[in-house]
C-alpha cells in the first residue's frame, strides 16, 4: 500500500525546517539539501512540497504574517484602550526573543523582495497588516472622542505605520538600543501626545 | 617606464563602476568579472584595488555615508526654522531620483550586514550621521525656544530618528505611496507638532 502523504502538513514540516535553517546559518545557506537535512527528508522528496527554493521562501514569509496576523486578531480592545492600542503594536516590533528571530528573519527575506517579484505579494500583506493596525489606532482614538481636534487621521496613520517599523529595523540593526520598557515608554508617549490632554478636555465649571 | 596610477582615484572608479552594476543588476550580478568590464579594466587588475567583495561593498558604502554628510554638511540652518530642519531630513529620503538610487542600494548593502560584519561599522556610520541629524532637529527647536515645555528631547530624537527611516523604507518597498509633496507635509506637520502653538505661546497682555 502507498503511504498517504498529508501534503500540506509536510510543507509545513519543510517551511518550519527552513526557518531554523535560515534563523541559524542566514538565507545563504537555505539550500535544498540543507533543508532536507534539517526536516529529515531525502533531497529528492523535497521537489513533491516546493517546486523552487522562492515557492518556499514565500510560503515561509506567509507563515509568518499569519503568525503575527493571527496574535493581533486574538487581542481585545477596551478601556482604557491606550494600553490595548500599544499592545496591538508591540505585535510588529522585537521586544522578545521570539518576535525578535521572526523580524531578523523577515527582513532577510524582504532584502530578496527586489530580486524575487514573487516575495512581492507576501511581503505586501504583512506591510499591509502593519499599516492596517495603525489606522486601527488612530480611528479608535478618534471613534472614542480621545483623539485632539483637527488630528489629521490619515496623516497619523501614515507616520505610526513609519514609526514602528522604523523602530522595528533599528532594534534590529541594534540589538539593545531601546529597552522594552523604553521601547513601550515610546509609544505610550506617542499614543499620548495624539490624544486630548487634561488641560485641553472641556471644563464643566 | 611603468605607468603611475594614482590608487586611490583607481577606487573610486571600481566602486562607481560596482554602483553601477548593483543598480542595474543588484548585488548578486556585483562579481569581479562583472564590475570589470563596467570599470573597463582587467579582471586580474581588480586585486591591486581591493582584495576581497567585501573590503569594496564596504568602500561603496563609505562613499554613500559619505555623500549624505557632505549634503547634510552643506545646508545652512537660519530663522524660521522650520524649513530648514525639514530639508535637513529630506536628505535620507528617497525624494528624488538620486536619492531613491542611494537608498535602494544601501537597502542592499544593509541586508549583506548580517552574513558580513565587516560591513557594521559603516552602516552604524551613516544610521549615526541620521540619528545625530533628528537630534539636532529637536535641539534646534528646544534651543531658539520653539518647543513646547516639557518636551522630551531623547525621546523625540528617537522618534524622529525612527519615523524618517521608517518613511525611507516605505517609499521604497513601496514606491509612489507618498508623493513629495505629501512626504514634505508630513515631516512639516510632525516638527509642527513639537512646536508651541499660538494658543500656547507666551502673552504680551
Amino acid at each position: 500500500m502507498p503511504k498517504i502523504v498529508d501534503h500540506e502538513k509536510q510543507r509545513h514540516i519543510v517551511a518550519q525546517a527552513a526557518l531554523r535553517v535560515i534563523q541559524k546559518f542566514g538565507l545563504e545557506q537555505a539550500t535544498v539539501r540543507n533543508i532536507a537535512k534539517e526536516a529529515g527528508l531525502s533531497v529528492g522528496s523535497m521537489r513533491h512540497y516546493f517546486s523552487t527554493q522562492v515557492e518556499l521562501f514565500a510560503f515561509c514569509m506567509g507563515l509568518y504574517a499569519q503568525r503575527v496576523q493571527n496574535r493581533v486578531a486574538e487581542l481585545t480592545v477596551e478601556k482604557p484602550f491606550l494600553p490595548d492600542l500599544k499592545q496591538l503594536l508591540l505585535q510588529f516590533l522585537p521586544v522578545n526573543e521570539e518576535r525578535t528571530k521572526e523580524i531578523e528573519v523577515w527582513f532577510l527575506f524582504n532584502a530578496k523582495v527586489m530580486i524575487y517579484p514573487e516575495l512581492k505579494k507576501v511581503s505586501e500583506e504583512m506591510q499591509n497588516g502593519l499599516y492596517r493596525t495603525a489606522e486601527f489606532v488612530i480611528e479608535t482614538l478618534v471613534e472614542s472622542n480621545l483623539a485632539k481636534s483637527g488630528l489629521d487621521a490619515a496623516l497619523e496613520a501614515e507616520k505610526l505605520y513609519a514609526l514602528v517599523d522604523g523602530l522595528a529595523i533599528h532594534q534590529l540593526m541594534q540589538p539593545g538600543r531601546l529597552s522594552p520598557e523604553r521601547l513601550e515608554y515610546l509609544l505610550d508617549q506617542h499614543l499620548s501626545s495624539l490624544c486630548i490632554r487634561e488641560e485641553e478636555s472641556p471644563r464643566l465649571s
